[in-house]
């Protein structure tokens, strides 16, 4: 039951900052909220909702919103809402298909020029096992062997030792672990260190294109909007160090034909790669990789995926004095 | 689990709608989004949608939303759609605090000049038994006993026979029924019909201020903005007819100090009304207003509250010529 308690109810002349009582029309409406919701000291919170507020109104008359439509919408956001659960963030799946996550990360990323582009962060993170460099993240037979190697570094070319590497994929059926029903732990996840010359190597699956969560009430608005739903093959990586901002980006493979129809706009040219085929079986031998046979020009090969790349971080101090410079 | 049967994969030429591979920047990625989008027929599904993603981009570019805002805001939104249950609507509530559905409903009433102007629905209207004129929707105790009457008119001043008037308030301790722990059925709501003459007249209790639901998320929005909860005392109507456009208003009361300080800003003008102490036991007796004692001028009075007013509603008719002219 909801409950009065607490409530502020008190009323005097300093609350209403300013607002009289006068008949609220479509074009003095929006100043009277904003007036009513400005009595706060703390001014990022006072403008975010201005803002908020302004933009709300402004779409709402310019669309000339229908009641139905009104409607339709709050019973939209109930039911996108409800359908989370600890395995499932449609918020942000809703967030990531209207291309918010995308502006956001793009926004914030913006600060560092030189480093790693960002990317979405999407709704499949989660916590995962510590592996050393040369484990395996994946249980095997989910997907095609893929080494998955490169150095993180900073904006001078150093090695950064020591940064926790956070990546997960999709096993080779496209699913993450946690649409799996047959997986009641982490797979095709994990968490390691780079090494004293910043190098990383873990071994994982070639990920494959995959449809974000379809059956929900997002799934409708991509149906609504005659969008596909599969995002391009890729691998998730949050990268952190005490001396250097987080960055969560993820590498896509070139060879997805989805790359322009990323449903979530997370692929980049900058992120995207080759994800090559590679018969070095000494190189697997010192990764610990382990070689898979796949036909190549109808004979049986033996070998391994390699997607290699290269981070590069934006130095915490380096940050704080641009942005003091600004 | 999140499946991806029936998931949208195809790619071909058209789906792409023009949209190239190319870097998403903060100053190119909204054209990039309602692009993808715009591949439908629906004209009016298409324009809302652009407008959506272009307002909401704006305000995210506008205020330059950082990661831990963004963050903040999606758990927010989760919360609110985990509020929801069939007794509470915390999405309607989040539209009325931002002012959202006072200006869908202001634009959506805008085109019958001349007619009882709108207000807010509120998430307390719920499904109610059926009454005759002179009975009573309240329960004996619940407050103050008011008699509600008026007339239900056309543009022209023709009575309305036959108009459903569907009412609902809080009964003299601020809750609505559904709020109330000791209740588990409709009460200080109710349905009937205005008579032959157009008129109804119907007991409850005069209403109170009462807090919108506040120990929720929406709840936590109002103290962030140090708004004040407590809605003006009000009576809610619902009246529809076969020919006419149905009407959703309320009427207020004029003693309440917090009508321009209403958290949904529903209060109007127009609907603010002056609940009179009415000593005329022979109106009483003809409208079944059961009498109550009441302290007036240090005497002990016998009477009633009388809340009176006259509803004018929009002919459909007369509506639909007027859109086509436009």
């Amino acid at each position: 039951m909801p409950s009065a308690e607490g409530a502020p109810s008190s009323i005097n002349s300093t609350e209403t900052n300013g607002a009289k009582l006068e008949d609220l029309t479509a074009d003095n409406l929006t100043q009277h909220v904003i007036k009513i919701s400005s009595n706060i000291s703390n001014e990022r919170v006072k403008y975010i909702f201005s803002k908020l507020i302004q933009h709300a109104h402004d779409f709402v008359r310019e669309v000339d919103l229908q009641r139905d439509e009104w409607e339709a919408s709050w019973q939209f956001l109930t039911e996108v809402g409800q359908a989370c659960s600890p395995d499932r963030q449609e918020i942000i799946l809703l967030s990531d298909v209207l291309g918010i996550s995308a502006l956001v990360d793009t926004i914030n990323s913006r600060q560092s020029p030189g480093t790693t582009e960002s990317s979405v962060l999407g709704p499949f993170h989660n916590d995962s096992h510590f592996f050393e460099n040369g484990d395996s993240i994946s249980s095997t037979g989910a997907g095609d062997s893929m080494l998955i190697r490169g150095t993180v570094k900073d904006l001078h070319g150093n090695p950064v030792h020591g940064a926790l590497l956070d990546i997960w994929e999709t096993n080779g059926n496209g699913h993450y672990d946690m649409q799996d029903p047959e997986k009641d732990g982490p797979d095709c996840r994990g968490r390691f260190y780079s090494d004293e010359e910043g190098k990383f190597y873990i071994n994982g699956v070639k990920p494959v294109d995959y449809p974000v969560p379809y059956d929900g009430p997002v799934g409708k608005v991509l149906d609504l909007l005659n969008r596909q739903a599969y995002r391009p093959a890729h691998v998730h990586f949050l990268i952190s160090h005490p001396s250097f901002e987080k960055l969560n980006t993820a590498l896509y493979n070139r060879e997805s034909p989805r790359l322009v129809l990323d449903p979530v706009f997370g692929a980049k040219s900058s992120l995207t790669k080759d994800i090559v085929w590679c018969e070095d079986l000494e190189m697997a031998k010192i990764h610990k990789t382990r070689p898979i046979v796949r036909k190549v020009d109808g004979q049986d090969r033996e070998g391994f995926w390699l997607l290699e790349h290269d981070f590069i971080l934006a130095d915490k101090q380096e940050v704080k004095k641009r942005k003091t410079h600004d």
